[in-house]
């Protein structure tokens, strides 16, 4: 009697099945058509459901200024998670060097010099000193509406988490009534969009991956304060289910670092809701099945009807 | 009598309008709305010329596996342009003394340590190691249907050299017939395209921008033998027009680098047609004016129609 074959993992039946490729690095992988109709399906989906509200569209790079990084805060919660972007910069010698080390099998990148741009965290990083430059809000506030891939440095080999992945996001901008107000909104909208999407789901409080032991306090204190909501679905495992949207509330967080006023001149207030178009993608394979002509005819009429 | 004011430049009419948004990064924009349409009308025009091919579609992410980007050549040609992904990994300490630097207006960044990730310099670069380890080619060779973000570290004034930008392609590989017949094949195509969107336009036999006085030979090689041509149109001058779609023959470089091979085991020649999205949408915003509701009919009905 032989023994049974190991279970292939979700990732593993990813990789079988071509929905993601393989590149050799944990976390960063290609996809297919099949993989990409999803993902752009879920981006309409989540147009036509905000679509009314008039958001501005911007769409930036997934790279962003390195001073409008280093300014945003993001270092002292995140260093871990960061990505700089390194260049070569020196002249044709250091170039013979560059390229004698590389064929030594030796570490050629010590040399590379930093750039001006940093990988894009999250979408909304970019949008908060545009939005500054433009001066006081108007008395509605601002809305916008954003989507980028983002890097996070955290190679695994849960699927869900990628380095590089897309979010769509919409950002508030205005008094603390009209930002929680659009949160409590989307928090209703988007439970609504993954149970019509046929998806199991719960509203979990939550917090950042906020570094060391400071970082600790700053997480308790954002549950605290209820300001990080997770939609939470099983893909990975039920006892560890994903976050595939988040609802956060900054306070004023972000309108203090980069100036940004009411129109009656006090400090604006910021929420955003995010949602993870592979991580929701990767929930509906996992509970639909990976054949997507064989999903629930009510979840394809969602995405492709 | 007061002087005439400075002409704006076509990047800042660009700001102006807001269709590019400023990040203090030269080379490195936001895009509105009204951009984005522009470049996913132009994916979809790509689509329907290409899509009877029957492509193969794969989405890579904007990074790509440091291993296979060494193993690429391309920091022999380009090392000026390529970007490495750093990422922090000390200690508590460690961060102590990063944000210390960083409130001091030091450099931080001289500990950021290499990550397996490097940005992608073009969107084919990923694609070879994931054809070679499908094994030998079928008869009919392959063709694959790329598009992903691109970066290029050549900060300029230029709004059509961007750090970050698009770039769609179709790659062909198999023999040097089929190869050859697909280049010519989009050569007529790409022209005809590019003449239906009322762009004017020329055909140029090119180089790619290798690096130093060695650079200068393989540069001046690649155009003798004929194996980059260029669709020319002007935007930024008419002196410097701009290359908008390219057409690459790699001859067995690629095949021979990665180990692909033909159905009878000799090694396979490769061939890419590249296009510039936001170049072939600067090129647009050009000739036919900032307001794209005000765009000739027949060029709207082509993206939109």
């Amino acid at each position: 009697m032989s023994e049974a074959p190991a279970p292939r993992s979700f990732l593993d039946r990813l990789f079988d099945r071509g929905l993601l490729i393989r590149t050799g690095v944990d976390g960063l992988y290609g996809r297919s058509g099949a993989f990409e109709s999803v993902v752009e399906a879920l981006d309409r989906l989540v147009s036509r459901i905000g679509g009314a509200d008039g958001a501005e569209v911007l769409r930036f790079p997934p790279g962003m200024a390195r001073a409008s990084f280093e300014r945003s805060g993001y270092l002292k919660g995140f260093p871990h998670l960061a990505g700089t972007v390194h260049s070569f910069c020196g002249n044709e010698a250091d170039h013979a060097r560059l390229l004698a080390c590389l064929d030594a099998g030796e570490d050629w990148t010590a040399k590379q010099a930093a750039t001006d741009i940093v990988l894009t965290p999250a979408a909304c990083y970019p949008l908060y000193p545009v939005a500054a430059a433009r001066g006081r809000l108007p008395e509605d506030g601002l809305l916008f509406d954003l989507q980028s891939y983002c890097f996070r440095h955290e190679p695994s080999l849960e699927p869900t988490r990628m380095q590089l992945f897309r979010m769509r996001e919409y950002v508030r901008m205005g008094t603390p009534e009209q930002v929680l107000a659009f949160r409590e909104l989307w928090l209703q909208r988007g439970t609504t969009m993954m149970s019509d999407l046929g998806l199991p789901l719960a509203i979990d409080p939550a917090n950042d991956p906020f570094f060391g032991r400071a970082g600790k306090m700053l997480a308790n204190n954002q549950r605290a304060q209820a300001l990080k909501f997770e939609l939470n679905v099983p893909v990975n495992s039920e006892d560890k289910p994903t976050a595939c949207l988040s609802f956060n509330y900054h306070q004023d967080h972000f309108g203090t670092t980069w100036g940004i006023h009411q129109a009656d001149g006090s400090v604006a207030h910021t929420a955003c809701v995010g949602f993870g178009l592979e991580r929701i993608t990767l929930a509906l394979l996992r509970h639909h099945g990976l054949d997507l002509d064989a999903w629930p005819a009510e979840v394809r009429a969602q995405l492709f009807g």
